[in-house]
């Protein structure tokens, strides 16, 4: 590669990674405010004594971002395994709001 | 609880899930528009040559991504697996461009 080459490949290889890194502050920020929902959710489940996790709820939700995905051009066993990430997480913080409303 | 205030509490979860449904398609379409950048450097890294990981890059990812956490109310370390998940995943699709160039 000519230098006058490298640097065209540098220049769009640089191009592409501002827009991962803008994609990726909407991904954190989204996340944020989903974050705030499964909240919310974990105090009304543990003030009610409903169960922390829903499998019929978790499994529609599986197979609605699997559909997502393959409009969206994401491979859906991709989707699948980020959505149960997710939702692991969401379960985690529901049972430590759950331990914590014991305790109070 | 009675009818009444089991309807108000089962109102107030569809509609914290409706919002957090909303929020999933926006993660799967940011992410397909995240694919599309990654694909796009992945060509461009097979066609010319250049490393599939490039780990100066990654650790500054995560840096900013676990900085725009915290102000994002997100568990830093949670955006650290996160992101690292993803980055798994595009280095396995680079990889897999570097080979199908190879057997053009």
């Amino acid at each position: 590669m000519t230098d006058a080459e490298n640097n065209k490949v540098m220049m769009r290889l640089a191009n592409h990674r501002d827009s991962i890194d803008r994609l990726d502050a909407i991904l954190i920020y989204t996340l944020g405010e989903r974050f705030k929902h499964t909240q919310a959710i974990g105090k009304l489940k543990a003030d009610h004594g409903l169960p922390t996790a829903d499998s019929d709820r978790e499994a529609k939700q599986v197979a609605r971002l699997q559909h997502l995905a393959k409009s969206a051009g994401v491979d859906p066993n991709f989707a699948k395994k980020i959505i149960s990430f997710i939702i692991e997480e969401v379960i985690r913080h529901h049972i430590q709001c759950k331990e914590n409303s014991r305790t109070r």
